[in-house]
């Protein structure tokens, strides 16, 4: 959230939500926004997450850049503090990181990257969770974490197509993104009841989930989230 | 500190000062800039101070730009905090503000903006002190920043020439900057000794000083700072 | 146009205007979607204009910045001449430039800026046009349009509301934006025929009108501007 | 040039060379400052090139980011297409273009991304010459060229350190840059003469040479430049 200048369809979606994962400057959002990101968030009694990214604020960080670790630790730490700092002056509190666009690509593909933010995490504030794409791997994530001394969150996307193998299909394919909500809704049934949901070549795939993410930037953002608040409180 | 790419003449000066300014990344600087600057200023023993700016890193900071009260509050708890959280990753704490550019100027003619960086500290962090231009007018600043809970720091600048009324000679004039180490300690012994320095014009302009500024793009910073840290430590 | 980063809003409207400004990079868009703009208004026929900005890509060109006439005539040039390279790769040519948010604002309300403006357009290519906002001491800024060789375009803003004194009501009142279609239509019909606009007070204001200025983060903006292409087409 | 605030260095230096890279606003540099090294660089003679960048102003331009091949035609001809405006208002015409940092680095490592460059050139305008990375394949890239419509000009770094293979050693290892004045000369004598630069295990690479660069961020830029001026006009 916080990402687009109009911030109108964020208060709309508040009241659904649970999570919000907040845009901190590097590929949207500025001060403003984040500040009112948070009021409303808090208004609405909704956890707040910090989504750092690259710095490609002209591309929206969904380019991959060549960052050592120090640089990704810096700017993990950087951008989560700016937020929380936000947080602070309204007596709320920083709840999770989850890393934004080719950063969250980069952190999934390459476990180097995720140490750095890892280790990022830890140095700033152990209490801070991590959120990060539930996978057959996660055992091995967490063991990790475990290491720096930090928590994970698994997430399984709501609004985008799965591989097989777990990865997600790439925003430049066909079909990357669902943008109907009765098949959104029917992957969330499944996983809830079942544990798995169908992957693109409709395989099932098994995954752990501790928070469902719907993209703001998806035209059917809003009544999505309201199906799927319904489905959450009628169970 | 911290706004030059390559920062050998920082880790140079280090030793020789007491307060470092460190830019935030909205007029200079970058989250792993402000890393290597906090790890250098912790080993020196140098008190860390935030330097936010206008979000102007194409024209240094140096532009005054039209920003709501509520822009100028989340933009310095931005900075600050962004700094704060990688000092805090260095086990340090960042010890004050100290506003850069246009946007210091603009905090010392328009008392709605000082007011609206003052409760940025206060609502961030009320231990962070605030550094202003020391003037005629101190006290009237103090008993603002008290209705804050904020305390200020007074700065002069070593290397900036001043107006009859306390203002300092925009750079765009001629003699705005003292670059002759021979002048600089020269006002430094004279502020010392008798409460006052000259202005432009030659008149006495006595100053309360906690601190004395030298700028970092001073061609003759190094030799000027280690002159006056010589002074001081003679004394 | 060119300032979101789905540009598939673009794409529709494209078929149904005549002229489309375009984001040059400075509060929105990059070189890539600029690009893509050119190609999709050279494809449908649409005159392209370039839409410069204060360099302020956080706060969408919105907030006024104090620049020297230098550093304007030099802002204006880079990115007009970076927006007519790109249509120059795709063997078309820049028509026009209006300036964008708070460029265009103190465009209108500091007679030094325009100058400056002018002067840019006159030293690139006195074959491009300037657009400005139609008011009522149009010939004033014709006689000084004169004295640059350059050529001015009158624009009416068909979707914000106007004060008596043909300033535009800021964004930040109450009925800045016409949202409603009905209302634009009916705007342009009275323009058309009378040759007015209703003031936000019910006044008559007379208006020359080159060209009629929907804006597109309006959510209205395609339904308007398919109704006013089917009533220009109409008549 | 045109890559510090302060520019004075800059101008000390024209009167030396005969070509000048001049950064264009996404590595380092603004519209204003472009302007004012067009007009030196027209005072002096000096042939004015393009330093096209990826848009990393936080890290001037040294991480590679991963664009496709339709963002790097776009964002070559936006920066080269802005800095010939500013050119065109002063009278002259861009030169040549010199990729600026990983941007460089990657043109001569992938030759996708030589192509892709190669076709902006090509398209915005075939009289403006590429410059390179002179190797021992010169030939190959030459016939490449070609196919494009454009010259190239092979240059030779003055002040970086050569691998045996041609590659530069990277600035992350010692020895990279050469800042003694003595074996900058030696350098260039022995090129001169023998038409081959020694490595730095000391072996001989025979290179062409069309143009010798210096950095200006050389803290003995200006030396080195006045001494390789001088041993030029002995000749």
């Amino acid at each position: 959230m916080g990402e687009a200048l109009d911030i109108s369809l964020d208060e709309q979606i508040m009241p659904y939500i649970d999570m919000a994962n907040l845009a901190c400057g590097f590929h949207a959002g500025n001060p403003v926004m984040m500040h009112q990101s948070i009021k409303e968030a808090k208004a609405n009694g909704v956890s707040i997450g910090a989504h750092p990214s690259y710095p490609d604020l002209e591309g929206f960080g969904r380019r991959e850049m060549e960052c050592s670790v120090e640089e990704i630790v810096s700017l993990v730490i950087y951008q989560s503090g700016a937020l929380d700092a936000l947080c602070q002056s309204h007596g709320v509190k920083l709840n999770y990181i989850k890393p934004h666009g080719a950063l969250y690509n980069t952190m999934m593909k390459d476990i180097e990257v995720f140490k750095a933010i890892a280790k990022a995490v830890s140095k700033y504030d152990k209490n801070i969770k991590l959120m990060i794409l539930s996978n057959a791997h996660n055992d091995k994530y967490a063991t990790m974490a475990d290491k720096y001394g930090i928590s994970l969150l698994y997430e399984v996307f709501a609004d985008r197509a799965y591989k097989d193998d777990g990865s997600l299909v790439p925003r430049s394919e066909r079909g990357a993104v669902l943008s109907s909500k009765e098949e959104v809704l029917q992957r969330a049934k499944l996983l809830q009841k079942e544990g798995y949901i169908k992957t693109i070549n409709g395989k099932n795939l098994p995954l752990q989930a501790d928070t469902l993410c719907v993209h703001g930037d998806n035209a059917q953002a809003l009544s999505i989230i309201q199906a799927l608040h319904k489905l959450n409180h009628e169970n």
